[in-house]
């Protein structure tokens, strides 16, 4: 509702610049008496951390969080929970000459043309650094699900890297936490190695597309409307700088299928309905259907480049733009956490609409 | 905010079901003195009525709108506005049968597990006749806007049927009105019109991908993060019944790009900057640059069908699925006209947002 | 968050005006399976109805509600609930040297300032009339409440008329539906009704205190800062025309207390804590004790009267105004079902909202 | 919307407990290029802050403000603005007995019910440590104002302390920055002081009422129904701590006065429309006048006293509750900015609202 929030309920507002003292995220709505600390949240901070090889920003941040508010005793307290953390590797430098040019591709302009002002010091709110707050505030979401839905998972991986897909047959969940790219395929791990090397040297930069599935997710999640369980996962996944497109399920493939190949067939299970296949991405009518519920987005390459492009200057004068510094040759390789935090904090969100609107649990009954 | 609102300010929440007495939208936060009578709407209710070729719905509904509140001496008062559509063709029939099956690949099922019942009678708030109070909304939209931005035009038409897309070369908006699939092709309007009477008499249906464009739009709309224009409107377009995919720009094939490719040269034109292509889709950092706003989303085939699908009964019990009576075999069809409005919508609000956190018009001047 | 809609998650957008078509209340958020159709919400909206005695306007309007929408085979099912009453006396008239003046004490002249224009029938939007949608909205509201809550009660009455208060000791609940006034003190109800008749017959008008009570509202309803549930009482209470001012529990008169007189001391009682006093009105840090929640509110004299005022007309002209036709000596009289719909609407709002963060009843437990 | 956050597009989200490390206000929606700084807020807190006389607590804190984001190079950027104040003198203690009682007129008995824990230190969340927050965020709306709207002003003073109320004939505005209770009436302010020291001795503590004026406010500001003006300063000053009721103009006194006492008469000033009087406190129908806007407030007597009160502890058993330590004998005192900052911050809220709608200043011209 607001320029900076989001969530009906489990509300989460992020907050910080780039290169300013300290970011981080205002989480107001959270359920009470879950436990709750920084070790808790951290790990997911750690994940989406940069400098952790080669093929993400040289930047060297600790993005430590702090717990400033909201828990007692290690719990939490059904208070504002507000989660900093503090830029340490910021860099002073002269901003002058960046001030005065435009970066194609990037928000500088639009930042400009909207405020009439900028803070050009590393994007200052449109830079990465911002989703920092996010899987901060994705950790409280996954602690407080942990609590209330045992068993549910919340899982990322990388499955395109610029023009190169992963095969699907050699799909091996094992293989996403043992390789930079967070890609389920071992084989493309050593080819996209190869490939974002080459780029890197080039001083270009590539876009990826990133695969969000939840397990264990209760049917019964979302609503029909303007509150559908998918407008909520397009709006937080196009949120995330740099995304360019959302899919649920097939996404933009149903568009190819017809009625019999798209409808899941429908069949008695010992829990409950099982279902032949899953082209709805676990969402029907809005409403999570106890499948898993699959998102894909697309990132754009950043547009922070070593290689030269034509622009102009704030007075309106031709120049060429180099982005000098470091870089994200596939920032999409750190969209992959920040992808798990948004599907966290929707679903959460929407668990907790469920409990206000019809109390706990599933109210039809199958079988 | 709520299940059945969209929007910040400029806010509609529509409401009815298929085969009740009527449905509509109230339309809150408009701005007051537009000029508004029923005659400024209705004909964008006539586009998107159905009944209009044999690819649509046989069901026939005049789709008559109704301004109830908000409209003294053909302007806005600044009121809510009340648009009422009644329902004129929605057949009393028996759906004791619908009420004890779920059809694959509709939302009958998920509205049963979360709320314990569901109104059957055509869908009842899944249906495609929810859209018409969109579009009737979406005509306030452009009312206002057209008084606010002269010149800002909105125009969806469909690149994709089946697996069948445009030849981009043959791009001729002049053929969008001409042929019953707003096709701006006119050999893909042919071809399209036999595959799709091949499809209807097999009893399948089909998807589609609509690409809506947004011309005159003014620099400066939209913010950095949660209510990033390109947020709202994946969200408002994904909000469409059957909609399994949302793209800004280059969308999903934003992936395949590199940095250098991807980024958008900017020169010094006579109004302004100038873009030597689009590939951000006029939306840079959540904010409209100033060039065509472009979105496109897929639209699944309906469920609907006349072919058997497996599917169980409310007990639980194994059961073929066949939808029998009217049904639209590209729902994707219907869908132009609701994604125009949606992005009328949009815009407006973003209008009104930008107005009141930065006043009248962009801020910063370049040249 | 919107201009005519109230409640976080049990949301009602009212909308219409005094001589438009109808008027009405988009309710959203509602759970589903509760038993409802007209006759449930009819009888609230008799008891507001206007022209039941020689105290309220002559204005003869039938107040039926009919729904739209939301309920299905005498059942809500979770969607969006659109109740629309027709207006049927508005009678036709000319308008025209209303418009050009401004009634001292009303609200066209500040409609005027801020939109432009106004709709000057009957007062258009800022009309007592309003409030019908809102009595409507409570029926819902008490219907979900009688569900959810089996024992609790909204009960409202009119404690001060102009400057004659009741007698509390004299306080007779059963007196309340014996009178026009419902004033639940039967000399009281003399009293003013002779006081009330010389009012009428010079063409005056007079204010009025209303104070509402709902009972065996469990505790733990509420969030300690801008949820509170005082806040949301408050804000309710004052969104009905012409309050002027709102109390909770010794409200104003609360200042003139010492800290050991306020103090409502606690004892243990069979089924937890017992008060000694109810100073608090219920509500301790803006979550409800399980004591009686009690709300009082000010209605100012209607600014409709038969006197004449001095005041200008819109090229700036000095005139008299004196309001012709039917209007009320005692709007506050029709305040009392207005009131206690409210506060169904807010203690409903919260319970979900307590159901959305905290599961099913309190948490903690005494004893 | 949220539980923490108040405000529809100016919205300030606070957090933080009386004695966790910090508190602070996300502001998010604040225009962009005002200048703001620390030193444009802190005097405002300096104000607010305890210790300053005998007559409030004797917690030292320094209440100083830091600004960790939205701001660069002394001006709003536009991105939200996160306000931290650091907690200096929180006196770690054994809170154990504190924990197992609950005192009498305290929140801590239903934050204990609602969410089955509380934080015992120093009252954690309702704690009026918070309203420092508010101060700070009311802070930044007035830079925005004054920037905005030259020559609005927003005053606040004390009319009444326990029984006794200032005599309106000796008002003085020079008189309130002069003595410790912001008092307009020299008289009185000696007359109090006397009182409140016998009180304090005692250990007993009383309430008081609050009057908040903003002057030059624009006409138009407001909406007419549950966004009125007046409805949002209702909840901005129930939602204070210790607030038990709110009035408009005449407030509660409203009820005695007649419909021609109440009309304001107009006639014609040199700038625009003059009222012979104020009863309705600068707002009509929900939108401001131009007159004087006129908000009154009772804080009740603060709970934590000295005098022995009746309680239970957390398993059921009787007990007496005193509370030691440092407390407010009049709580109302520091209550006087902090209403100020709310009504800053509901003016800047409605005027960035009237902007999204209407556009720049009152639309309808009168003379």
């Amino acid at each position: 509702m607001s320029f900076n929030t989001f969530g009906h309920i489990f509300r989460v507002t992020t907050w910080g610049e780039s290169h300013g003292p300290a970011l981080g995220a205002t989480v107001d709505g959270c359920p009470p008496g879950v436990a709750l600390d920084e070790s808790v949240i951290q790990p997911w901070l750690d994940r989406r951390k940069p400098g952790q090889s080669r093929y993400t920003t040289q930047r060297r941040e600790a993005d430590t969080v702090e717990i400033l508010s909201g828990v007692y005793e290690g719990r939490t307290t059904g208070t504002p929970i507000q989660l900093m953390i503090r830029n340490t590797d910021q860099r002073s430098k002269d901003y002058s000459d960046i001030e005065a040019t435009f970066r194609p591709g990037h928000a500088d302009i639009t930042y400009f043309q909207k405020y009439g002002l900028r803070d050009p010091r590393g994007g200052g709110r449109s830079s990465a650094r911002e989703t920092a707050a996010r899987v901060a505030a994705g950790g409280v979401a996954r602690a407080v699900l942990g609590d209330l839905v045992p068993g549910l998972e919340v899982q990322g991986y990388m499955v395109q890297m610029g023009p190169h897909g992963i095969d699907r047959a050699r799909f091996d969940a094992a293989q996403i936490d043992r390789n930079p790219f967070w890609v389920p395929d071992a084989q493309a791990a050593t080819d996209w190695a190869e490939y974002l090397d080459s780029l890197r040297k080039s001083g270009n930069s590539v876009g990826a597309v990133i695969e969000v599935v939840a397990r264990n997710v209760p049917p019964g999640l979302g609503a029909p409307i303007y509150a559908k369980l998918d407008t909520d996962l397009a709006a937080a996944m196009m949120s995330i700088n740099a995304v360019k497109g959302v899919e649920i399920g097939e996404g933009m493939g149903a568009a190819a299928l017809t009625g019999v190949e798209n409808a899941d067939e429908i069949r008695m299970g010992a829990q409950g309905p099982v279902y032949g296949s899953n082209h709805a991405g676990g969402i029907l009518g809005g409403i999570s259907t106890g499948q898993e519920v699959v998102v894909r987005f697309a990132v754009k390459p950043t547009s922070s480049i070593l290689m030269p492009r034509g622009s102009i200057t704030r007075s309106g004068e031709a120049t060429e733009v180099v982005t000098k510094g470091r870089h994200d040759p596939c920032v999409g390789i750190r969209a992959v956490p920040v992808g798990e935090a948004m599907m966290a904090c929707v679903l959460l969100d929407h668990l907790l609409l469920h409990r206000a609107q019809c109390g706990a649990g599933p109210r039809g009954h199958i079988g």
